[in-house]
């Protein structure tokens, strides 16, 4: 038996789809028989209104799509769950999208009138998804990651000053020899990372080389596998700043299997400060940035896209917090 | 601008909803002029059908809810996976409720007509809406965890051999004061977990003292807060089994915290074999089972459902399979 919709309830009351919607949101203008037998109708076929409580004549659906197509990346689930609880808090459900969708798909789940608005964590640069959504009238705003020289409401880390600051850590404490995992060339926030980092050690006189500066995946496998790499060279280096935590930790993860301690033979710094930075085996050194406030300015700029189209593009910046755990030290030939 | 639907589409082509939908599904029984005038109106006001290749008729929408509202516990992204790519291959489009829904909530996100069809993958014992969802005619399966002596297409572990498995491994190291920290009572894997393991011990001769086999959530702070009550003990324990892998996690932490080494000092021993659990790091002695199959099988299930409402209901265990890496051995005293 498929769902009940209000063309079966108003086909068998004998009434027309508007009047069903109107007697079951309660508005006036009919009979209370009439609106008692749209309601028995309704309770008989198990029809359920989509948005009760709201206008259906302006369309607003009460929900929110959330394209989250990285989940198995732990930063996204904490990013997730406050975007769910400031949708909660301002009357609208999460639906999340796990995949990356594009063209004619992305369209016909986001943009087929079940949403009133979409939020991106995942942009890519060159994305045409928020272009596409916009174009159809479908409010989007960019979280965590943004795109260049694009009119949209935007909230993002400052992760350029998180890079930065990370370098003047790593410049105080000594270090000469200098790596960097950097992430996907492709996401703003690898980029605008790398790029803090880089003005921070050039301020400083410290080069990054290109044999040890390079970009990779957001994954624990790129971070394992490309430090290996860099520790195998007869000149290896002694701290490795790195794009996220869950790079960082695959770092942290190698020097270990190599006998190594972290904080001690070799510096490693992470981004993001997802839980697992925090856990007594890794102790990671990483930059900070409240997802609470990224996902409440989020909503607050998707609501406000939401009741005027014409509002022209915020874009909010979380601020970037070193957090000093126990995963940097001096090079050892300063102690 | 609000997405436009198939009646104004109807309405600017002056045409009935019905010619709309077979215009854009390429259905024959109209004059190429009327066909291409529809599409033309559908394009001009950026109207996306729904489920293009797929008939109104029977309302399927090509969509499948699954409610996942623990998307933090890192178990879950690792299931929705290949849940995603399962329902790719069938020609569905995933929509994730990262929230535990009840009563009309759950009705009006669920039941609204927009799925064809919902896994759950947290049911609880006791929980009300896989019975909702059916009375509402939403195909409906439960992964992951189950409800008892419910008519539902369920897809689970072998949650009941794999603790008993844990306990034969802890019983041939010769540990004798044994410790189990369990998850929540309120879940079948919780519960049939824990009743293999007591069985295995029982079977050997081997106690479980109710002051050091707890309940408790599915988290980290879990594990780490109660080994740690347990490590007070004059008398502690020499072997900890865990009702998933984050609560080992946690353990292993604690600990490490205290300066004892996991393996040679305490034997910890995980569920579910999360990627952190084969961490260099961790290296955790744990159950696995493989998700690939218990999301193919769920699929399945779900598909045949929709297909045949009426088909008996279904129920496939996935097998679970002890996989022994790092933090188990021998009690000190044996060795």
């Amino acid at each position: 038996m498929a769902a009940a919709t209000s063309r079966d309830v108003a086909r068998a009351a004998g009434v027309s789809q508007p009047t069903v919607s109107r007697a079951l949101r309660g508005e006036p203008g009919m009979s209370p028989q009439t609106r008692q037998r749209i309601q028995d109708m309704a309770a008989a076929l198990g029809y359920v209104p989509i948005d009760r409580g709201r206008s259906l004549s302006t369309r607003r659906t009460g929900r929110v799509g959330v394209v989250a197509p990285e989940l198995t990346n732990p930063f996204y689930p904490q990013l997730i769950e406050p975007l769910r609880s400031e949708l909660d808090a301002a009357g609208y459900r999460p639906l999340l999208v796990p995949e990356r969708l594009e063209g004619d798909d992305a369209l016909r789940v986001l943009a087929d009138g079940s949403l009133d608005g979409v939020v991106l964590t995942t942009a890519v640069l060159g994305d045409q998804l928020p272009y596409l959504l916009s174009a159809r009238g479908i409010p989007v705003v960019l979280t965590n990651r943004e795109l260049d020289g694009a009119a949209f409401d935007v909230c993002v880390a400052d992760n350029y000053r998180g890079g930065y600051e990370v370098a003047q850590l790593i410049a105080d404490l000594g270090h000469r020899r200098v790596a960097a995992i950097l992430g996907p060339a492709s996401t703003s926030t690898a980029r605008d990372r790398a790029a803090g980092f880089r003005t921070g050690l050039s301020e400083r006189g410290i080069p990054l080389p290109a044999d040890i500066a390079t970009h990779s995946d957001f994954s624990y496998a790129a971070g394992f596998h490309q430090v290996s790499a860099m520790l195998d060279l007869t000149d290896p280096p002694t701290a490795v700043f790195c794009g996220n935590d869950v790079i960082a930790l695959g770092v942290c993860n190698a020097a270990v299997s190599r006998g190594l301690s972290v904080g001690d033979d070799l510096t490693v710094i992470g981004f993001d400060d997802i839980p697992m930075s925090r856990w007594d085996v890794f102790s990671l050194t990483t930059v900070h940035c409240d997802l609470g406030e990224m996902a409440h300015a989020a909503i607050e700029m998707l609501l406000r896209r939401i009741a005027h189209a014409e509002h022209p593009a915020q874009r909010h910046t979380v601020a970037a917090e070193l957090i000093l755990r126990g995963s940097h030290g001096a090079p050892r030939d300063l102690r």
